[in-house]
C-alpha cells in the first residue's frame, strides 16, 4: 500500500516530545523523536544501524541519542558520532535516516519524502492549538485501526452526522442543506449551509450570545493532500454571516501509521465562551464521543470488511461522497507523479 | 476451505434475535439477523454496499435495517429503500445479499446457498427445544476454534467418552459394547448397545424409575449432512427397550464460522424428571463440563496441530472412527457435486 | 528458518518434569516430556498419530502416556501399546516420534536430529546446577520472543554491558579492557581482562574476602554450537589469578522454540558466600533485572525490526561483535553440512 511521501505529516503534539525519546510509526516507518539541548525537535529512524536495536529505549546526551544496546550515539543528522566501547572507533558508515522536522504552532511536522524536496513553506498553516484573545483550543490524539483514506472520506462527508452524530446534525438536516463540493486546484472543499434551523446541540453549546430562536448553520470542510482537513462549523443570525455568530474550527491531522491504522490528531478552537474553563472538559467529552465512540468503531469495521472482502463489495457513491471521491483522485494522481520520479 | 452451501444452517436460537441486530459470521460470511415488526426473522449480509459499514451496528426501523453510518435502509429482500440524506435519492443498485431464513421450533435456520434451491422442506426436524408433557429441554451455545468436521468426528465417535468423559462411559465400557456404524443413503448412524451394565452417571442422573441394579444402555448417533447430529442415550431394564426406561435426546447443530472455528448449538431433551427445576442447572453444568472443559480443548489443539502440520501427521483410523470417515466421504461427494454446477 | 538438528538441546530443568506431562515446543516441534515409573525422562512428539490430539493433556500410566482423547497409550519408544476401545486392537503402525533424552546434572537434554547419531558423549558438560562444597547455584527460565542467534550475539558481546547493564560494567570499562576473541576449532571464546579497577557491583556482591581497593576483573565467554554459552566472571587481587578471588560461572542454555522465540535456561554458580541463603534471592533478582528487564526488551525489538525490515538494515559490526560473527559462521557451516547429508 503506497503512501504519499513528499509531504509533511504531524508526528506529535509539541508537548509530547521532550528529552525522553518518543517512538511512533509513520507511513510504516519506525521513528524516534526527541529534543536537542536547545529544545529543537529531532526525528530519526528508530532502528540502530549496528544491530537493529530500538533507539527510543536509549538516552539523550546533549543533542545526540544513544542506542540503549551499545551506546552508539547519533547526532541530529543521523551520523554516528560516539562509540563508548573498546578503542572508541566510530563506525563512520553507521548512520540512521534523519527526517526533516519542524515545530510550528504546537505541532511537530515531519517530512517523510526526499530530503532535497523538504520545504517548510509547504507546511499547512494550523495555529489553532495556540490560545489567543479570540480563540480557545481543546485537542486530542486518537489511534484508529483503519486506513487514513477511510477517515478522509468520513471527514469530507457532510451527511453521516445526521445518522451517526445527532449531536452535530438533527434528523432531516441534510435534506434541508444547501450542499456543494468544489475543487480549487488540489484543494477539495465540501460546503453545507443549513438556513434558519433550531440551533444544533454542538453549536448551541458554543453559543454565548443573546437568545436566538433559529440560526443559519454553515459547515465547511477543506481538504488538502494528503490528509490535512479543516472543518469550520458556525451558527449565526439568519441572513447574516459567521462573523456575527459563533464558530468552531476543527483541524483533523491524519498520519498513516500502517496500511491499516492511523494516528489522528485533532484540535478544536472556539471563538466563544473564551473564559469558560469547565466547558473545555465538556466539549472534549462531546468530541471524543463523536470520534471515539461513534466514528471509530464504524471505521474499524470498514477496514476489517474491506481488507477481507476487497473488491467483492460494490461501491455505490452517494452525493455526500463527492468530497472523498475527489480527494482520492487527487491522491491517486500525486501517487502516480511520485512513482514516475 | 470449501463449505457445503446448499444447506440450511442454524444461525441462532430464536430468542437471541429481536429488534436489536445480531452479528454472526457463517461459512466465513458476515451476517446480520433481526426481526421485522411482525416478528419475522431476517438475515442479511452485514456489509453495507455503500461503504462497507457494519449493518449490525445500525437500528431497525419497521421491517428495515438502517446502516449506522449514513442511514441507508434495507428491506428484508436486501433492497435499499430509504436514503435520509440530501435529495433522498435511493441508490437503486444498492442492495445487500438477503439470506432465506426460517424460524422453526425455536431455531433460526439460514440457507447459505443458491436462493432458487432454498426449500424449507429440507430443514432438519428438530423440535427438542420446545418443552412438552413428555420432554424437557436444556440448551446452550459454545464457540469452538476448530473446523466443524473435527466436531463431527467427535460426535460420531462412541469410544472417546470412555477416556475423556467418565461421566458418560465407564472404563472398559466400549470393550463390552455392541457397536456398529451403518449408512442409509446420506445418513450415517453410529449405534452402540451396552447390555446389563451398572447405570452410568449421566443416565443415573436421568433415572427416575424404581431401583435398578443394572441397565441396558443404548447410544445412537445420527448424522445428516452437513452437520446436524442427533444423539440419543437411553437406559432401560435389561432385555426391554428404551421406551421402558429413560432417554436423553441431544441435538448438536454445527455451523461453520470460519475454516478454523465453529458455532456449536446444542439442545438436550429428557423424558424424565420432567418437574425437576433444579435438575436443569445440574444437567447443564454436566453437559458444559463435557463439551466446554473436556471436548473443546482437545478440538482446539487438534485444529492447531492439523493447521500447522498438515499431512505430515499420519492418520490411523480406529474402529470408532468409522462414522466420521463415512460422514467425511458424504461431504466430499456433496462438495464435488456443488462444484460441478 | 533452519535449525541445527544433530545436537542436544535443553528441554527442561530436571525438576520441571515429573508424572505430569510437560508441553514444550523445540525447534518448532511440539514435544511432551514425562517420567517413567523408574523416574527416567521420556520425550515424545506431542501430536497423537491417531487424530492429532495433544498428548500432554493425557495421563501417565506406568511408563506409558495415554492420549487424552481415545486413551491410546504410547511407550517410551513411541510405539502404541494399548487401545482401551472395543476389541482393543492395537494399531501397530501408530507411533509417535520418540526423542533421545538424557538427564544429567539437573538438566534434561533432548536430541533433535537423526536418532542413529545421538551420542550422549556429545552432551555439553554443565554441572553448575548441583550445589557442592565449593559452589552454590541459582537458576531460572526466561521466554524470549527473539531468534536464538540474537541471544548468542548478545552473550558473546562483552561491550554492551557498559551501556545496558551498569551493574556489570562501569562507564568506560571496555575502553580499559584487554579484549580478544579466539576460536579453537568450533569453540568461540570471547576473553576480557579489566586490570586494577574498583570492583564492579556484581562482583562486589560476590566478594567475601578481606577489604580490597581494586581488583583485576576477568570475563570469559565460551560458545559451543549451537547455543551453549558459558560465562565466567572473576575478580581477584591485581596480578594474581581467578583462584585467588571470587568467580561466578554462568551457563546460558538456549533452545530455539520457533524461528522467532527462544527458551532461555540459565544457571549461575558462585564460589563465594556459600552459606548465605538470603543472597540467593538478591542475586537472582539482579540477574533477572539484567536478563528480563534489560536484555529481553532489546532482543524482542531487534526481532521485530529484523523480521520487518530484513536486509534493508545495513549492519556495521563493531569490534565486540567478533564473537557473534564467528559463532554465526560456525553455525552456517554446520547447517550446510547437515543439508548435504
Amino acid at each position: 500500500m503506497p503512501f504519499l511521501r513528499n509531504h509533511w505529516y504531524v508526528g506529535a503534539f509539541a508537548e509530547e516530545v521532550g528529552h525522553e525519546p518518543l517512538n511512533r510509526r509513520m507511513l510504516d516507518e519506525p521513528i524516534v523523536m526527541y529534543r536537542s539541548e536547545a529544545g529543537e525537535p529531532i526525528a530519526l529512524s528508530d532502528v540502530c544501524p549496528h544491530k537493529s536495536a530500538p533507539l527510543h529505549m536509549g538516552v539523550v546526551h546533549g543533542d545526540t541519542l544513544a542506542c540503549p544496546y551499545h551506546g552508539l550515539r547519533f547526532d541530529p543528522s543521523g551520523q554516528c558520532v560516539h562509540n563508548p566501547n573498546f578503542d572508541r572507533a566510530i563506525p563512520k558508515a553507521a548512520r540512521v535516516r534523519s527526517y526533516p522536522v519542524k515545530e510550528r504552532d504546537g505541532l511537530l511536522w515531519i517530512w517523510m519524502g526526499e530530503r532535497a524536496k523538504a520545504d517548510t513553506v509547504t507546511i499547512p498553516l494550523c495555529d489553532l492549538a495556540q490560545p489567543s484573545v479570540t480563540s480557545r483550543p481543546v485537542k486530542g490524539y486518537i489511534h484508529v485501526k483503519a486506513h487514513y483514506e477511510l477517515l478522509t472520506d468520513n471527514l469530507l462527508d457532510q451527511s453521516h452526522g445526521e445518522t451517526l452524530h445527532p449531536y452535530l446534525l438533527k434528523e432531516g438536516a441534510t435534506s434541508r442543506m444547501q450542499f456543494e463540493v468544489r475543487q480549487e486546484r488540489d484543494t477539495v472543499i465540501s460546503d453545507g449551509l443549513l438556513p434558519k434551523e433550531p440551533i444544533t446541540p454542538i453549536l448551541s453549546g458554543l453559543w454565548d450570545r443573546g437568545p436566538i430562536d433559529r440560526a443559519d448553520h454553515r459547515f465547511i470542510v477543506t481538504w488538502n493532500a494528503p490528509s490535512y482537513i479543516l472543518l469550520t462549523i458556525s451558527a449565526y443570525p439568519p441572513g447574516s454571516n459567521s462573523s456575527e455568530g459563533v464558530t468552531g474550527t476543527n483541524a483533523h491531522l491524519l498520519t498513516p501509521e500502517t496500511a491499516g491504522s492511523t494516528h489522528y490528531f485533532w484540535i478544536f478552537a472556539r471563538d466563544s465562551r473564551l473564559e469558560d474553563d469547565p466547558f473545555d472538559e465538556e466539549l472534549t467529552a462531546a468530541l471524543n464521543q463523536t470520534f471515539v465512540n461513534e466514528d471509530r468503531p464504524i471505521l474499524e469495521w470498514q477496514q476489517t470488511y474491506l481488507s477481507e472482502l476487497g473488491d467483492l463489495v460494490k461501491r455505490h457513491p452517494l452525493k455526500a461522497d463527492a468530497g472523498g471521491v475527489r480527494a482520492r483522485r487527487v491522491v491517486e494522481r500525486m501517487l502516480a507523479a511520485e512513482r514516475q520520479k
